[in-house]
């Protein structure tokens, strides 16, 4: 080849994009479905991402499908958002997350981003300078993370709390802030865990991070889906006290993550964030980045005014309903421990006790053989920062949900280390 | 305020991305936006950005409408895209482009981007490391600048030269490579010069790229639109001299900028890419942020393969005119010179002659005048890096237009060193 030898002067580019695949879930899915045995009698039972919307109970509100349809159609929105179309879009946001805050917030406070995973990269883009550092949950939510590392962030993991209902362990967060700790990152209610936070406990953060000096973005992309004791507090309840980024979506409540229309909120009625820099860069940056589709932000007022009370409803009482289902069918599961019933999003973590388990290295090893042998996928803890623990995902329909979990009984049965296998 | 002498640890986020927003037209148009006269009795006629989607004789194609509402209403398309949803997208967009070329894409060589602004910030990521420079051209669209030294590359800047139809100045070029240049960045058609490299000077920018060792970023969104004597070709032919990323959109093809979908194409049948990291790069750091909406993703097979070869006819001829209009009345318009008629995109720069205005200091002090005076709204060159001339859009209506660009006249009577003041 002419030139091989020659070296060329891009061959080697940002090794850090080439390391942000590694915080992806999608990795470890791909390497499951690579376990799949193609051949096999039963159909495939994935449990393993939070996307109900491939299962007919979970579609989404007729009204918001109209929505878009009319602004498709007016042929208003296929150019760039105009100033007022994006304007409208901002303020049907802000009254949308002011119904449930303590002060109002103004279109001013809102960028529109193109779901959360948006919302997340320009906080991170804007917050991000080497000798700053951040502090993530773990288990966490590996976007988070990825684009923390990219933006040559230092993270610092602090612990949910399996046995205080996954609470933030605010000791450790003490412990881990410096002078150069410039944010802590809460994910309510909670993907992977299925918890949600009380006041009181929201409260506490609030104070710690006032104590530290470090901001608090919340990511609420689950926001609402709660359906056990505690309400959905937003963490800009607490904006007085400490200013909050709010990442949000209508990706999970109107589960329609393909639609791709995300926020970020600056509850910050003090604006502190106004007289640092932080809400001017902000604007700034999201000049440069794609915005969701104009459509979209056209149907956006309606979406939010008109949806039905019901279709929130239906949607919560099935969750309910699934989080139930998987966390009994689970509790008669030999070998994985639950410590916490979900109350909210559509995940719980539960531990693999592998001391039970015959032949079962570590919780990777156990997704695999579970592909293989049971055509069901579960994700490893190890792709969240667990090792050893499994995330399940209950927004599913109940019976498929019931059959995946079914399987994994008979699959930890037969690979208990005193079990009998089982014919199969 | 309690703490209000205390510093938050936030308070100095990333320069860098507070000073993104200056590489952007958008802080221009504000400013000229300002100096409207509100109570003027004439309508805005902004000539200032590239989006006809606004004009009722550009509104895009009904096929292309259809497919969209028909993905949207079938309800498989809300949650995050399918393996297949996301390789029929690849496939067709694989497909479209390699019937230009003389060696076949594969779904594998395509990235789908929300927009080819995404598409520039994904390969502008990737790239981008301390000690990288990169070759842009001058005059240039903002956004190849911003994401280039957002992500830490050194800009260097190679002119267009007006007297040879805005040609790649090559000597250049070779003057300002080093071993540390990764790309060269080329817009065909251009925007804002609205020039169509021939096939021979491509090639010569292939050769010379090849002997530089630095791959080709060609910006392509305009591909297509042209209405001169130069054919597009598109800058993938040459990818057996010299790997390319081509960077495109149905934006403005279709005349849809607000749909958000574009792509990255690896146009390299050597497969040099895959041998360095450049091509694992893209891929891994794609997996972290956020997808083109589902629904237009599922439409793309249908909006490629179906749409009408008269919606593109049209479209053409209609630019044809506008371009022409354009084009003849800067000729009359004392004080602006044209140095060539515009062949392809919607755009054509032309610079002013200030030694025959009476009280103009540059060309932003004539935006903002002729913006007060006249309510019509043109690029300064300033925001493209080119001081005294002046960027004019023109997919328009055309009577619009013309109005448009005879108060431009006017305008420029008016302020004639000599002019007698006309009355108004
Ligand atoms: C905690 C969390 N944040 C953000 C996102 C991304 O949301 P979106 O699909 O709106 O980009 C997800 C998606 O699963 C999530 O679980
Ligand atoms: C040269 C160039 N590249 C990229 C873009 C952005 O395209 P999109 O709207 O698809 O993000 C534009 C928009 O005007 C442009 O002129």
């Amino acid at each position: 080849m002419e030139g091989g030898s020659r070296r060329w002067r891009f061959a080697s580019p940002n090794p850090a994009a080439a390391a942000a695949g590694e915080w992806s879930v999608r990795p470890y899915l791909l390497d499951l479905r690579g376990c799949l045995d193609e051949q096999g009698p039963r159909p495939v039972i994935p449990l393993s991402i939070g996307d109900p919307s491939s299962s007919l109970s979970f579609c989404t509100a007729p009204e918001a499908v109209e929505a878009v349809a009319a602004a498709l159609r007016s042929g208003e929105f296929d150019g760039y958002a105009s100033h007022d179309t994006d304007l409208a879009a901002r303020r049907a946001v802000a009254e949308y997350l002011s119904c449930d805050l303590p002060y109002q917030l103004s279109p001013d406070d809102v960028l529109l981003t193109s779901g959360c995973t948006q919302a997340i990269e320009t906080v991170m883009s804007v917050l991000g300078q080497p000798g700053a550092n951040i502090l993530l949950p773990r288990p966490g939510y590996p976007k988070h993370e990825a684009h923390a590392v990219f933006h040559n962030m230092e993270v610092r993991h602090y612990d949910l709390v399996p046995e205080k209902g996954w609470e933030v362990d605010l000791e450790a967060v003490e412990a881990l802030a410096d002078e150069n700790t410039v944010a802590i990152v809460i994910t309510n209610p909670n993907n992977p865990c299925g918890s949600v936070y009380t006041y009181e406990h929201l409260s506490k953060i609030a104070g710690t991070a006032n104590r530290l000096g470090m901001l608090v973005i919340a990511d609420e992309v689950y926001g609402h889906l709660v359906f056990g004791s505690t309400p959905f507090v937003p963490m800009g309840v607490f904006g007085e006290t400490v200013p909050v980024l709010t990442l949000g979506a209508i990706s999970k409540r109107w589960v329609v993550p393909g639609w791709r229309f995300g926020w970020i909120a600056i509850c910050d009625p003090k604006h502190i964030l106004k007289e640092t820099k932080v809400f001017n860069s902000l604007r700034s940056f999201k000049m440069l980045t794609s915005d969701p589709a104009t459509f979209i932000q056209g149907a956006i007022p309606h979406i939010m005014k008109n949806t039905n009370d019901e279709f929130f409803s239906k949607i919560i009482k099935l969750l309910k309903e699934t989080a139930e289902i998987c966390y009994s069918e689970i509790k008669e599961t030999k070998c994985i421990i639950c410590p916490q019933k979900p109350e909210g999003s559509f995940f719980m973590m539960v531990k693999l006790d592998l001391s039970q388990l015959s032949d079962i290295s570590d919780d990777v090893d156990f997704c695999r053989k579970l592909a293989k042998e049971e055509s069901v996928m579960l994700l490893p803890g190890t792709a969240l920062g667990m090792e050893n623990w499994l995330r399940i995902t209950f927004a599913s329909e109940p019976p498929k949900l019931k059959q995946g979990l079914e399987r994994v009984k008979s699959f930890c049965q037969r690979h208990l280390s005193y079990g009998v296998p089982s014919q199969h």
